[in-house]
């Protein structure tokens, strides 16, 4: 919608609420867990009422379960989206590679990458939580593993190398930064990631 | 302690039972996370009274550092004692990297790499038990880059190499291992970290 259409109509005040509620919740996940995360608890860390939580999400899992769509809609708008802009192939290879290290560097969510941060406490515990979060690591897997083909299918990476194999150590390089990032949050820790990608699939293309 | 010795006593019920509380503590912990150990939770899970763990540990974060020190003695035994008796440099290397995936393999924690689950859990909150598991990453890292280095030495490894570079690269290829086997247990994931680890110094020495 262009924002200048006279027509538009601000957000009710019950939309606005919900998606704030939905951010401070996706953060405090990376902090508490998703099982740490309560309609009691986080009603208190956000100032609200029990019962106007209540209101939003009639059960825990379904706080959960929106909580890990908002922070997939954060992580595609600080991610996923910037990387888009660069061309297809190896630019995109290390666009996407960037923008994961530049969205831990900006603390997007304060507890590093929420998915590799809630995956580690879930685990272990089948259900649609768990579903819903490998679902997401599914797709963040494709998106570079596509950009990854694109790369060989221009001639920019060797097409003999196995695809599934060089997604996976990239996705390595960039789950080590994250995982030493946040215990230890100095540029040099993504610098490594950076560089560890680089040794894979060399410097990034300049245009 | 020789076994044959016929003065050897066996341990007292207390110690026996201090430490197979603590082994099922670490088990636990990496499903439950460090924060879900509760006297209480571990009592019920264990079928003992609330007040007999009170006996052995007297607040949640002793049992906690407790668990912590005995997940370390258990990965030392599983991972770190196996591969010290193969030859320092590349060898060693490679039994570090072979020793922890098979340590996987085995399901020694029901949730992967205690530490690595701990960690993405404890990452954010400053204290006693973080810096405990801090403290013990730091001592594997050292682990696997005096193997690197001890590489370097022998010519094994290009001593031009950046050693704490390529520990992070090889340390990147082993979690990344792990939390996918966790999610998806199947041994070609395993197999995707070895592949990894020979990317970056080459297959095994056969010696």
């Amino acid at each position: 919608m262009n924002s200048q259409t006279p027509t538009r109509r601000p957000r009710s005040d019950g939309q606005r609420s919900r998606s704030a509620i939905l951010h401070a919740s996706a953060r405090l996940a990376t902090i508490e867990g998703l099982n740490g995360l309560s309609i009691g608890g986080l009603a208190d860390h956000i100032g609200m009422s029990k019962s106007g939580l209540y209101a939003h999400f009639k059960s825990k899992e379904e706080l959960q379960l929106a909580t890990i769509d908002t922070a997939s809609d954060i992580f595609t708008a600080e991610v996923v989206e910037p990387a888009a802009a660069a061309p297809a192939g190896l630019a995109r290879v290390w666009a996407l590679s960037n923008e994961f290290l530049a969205h831990l560097e900006r603390g997007v969510f304060p507890g590093g990458c929420f998915f590799a941060s809630v995956a580690a406490e879930i685990d272990t515990r089948p259900g649609r939580v768990r579903d819903r979060i490998v679902e997401f690591i599914v797709s963040w897997v494709g998106e570079v593993r596509r950009a990854v083909e694109d790369a060989q299918a221009a001639g920019e990476l060797d097409p003999a190398m196995d695809a599934e194999q060089l997604t996976f150590e990239i996705d390595a390089m960039l789950l080590m930064a994250n995982a030493l990032y946040v215990l230890d949050p100095r540029p040099e820790v993504l610098e490594r990631g950076r560089r560890g990608v680089a040794k894979l699939i060399g410097p990034a293309p300049t245009r």
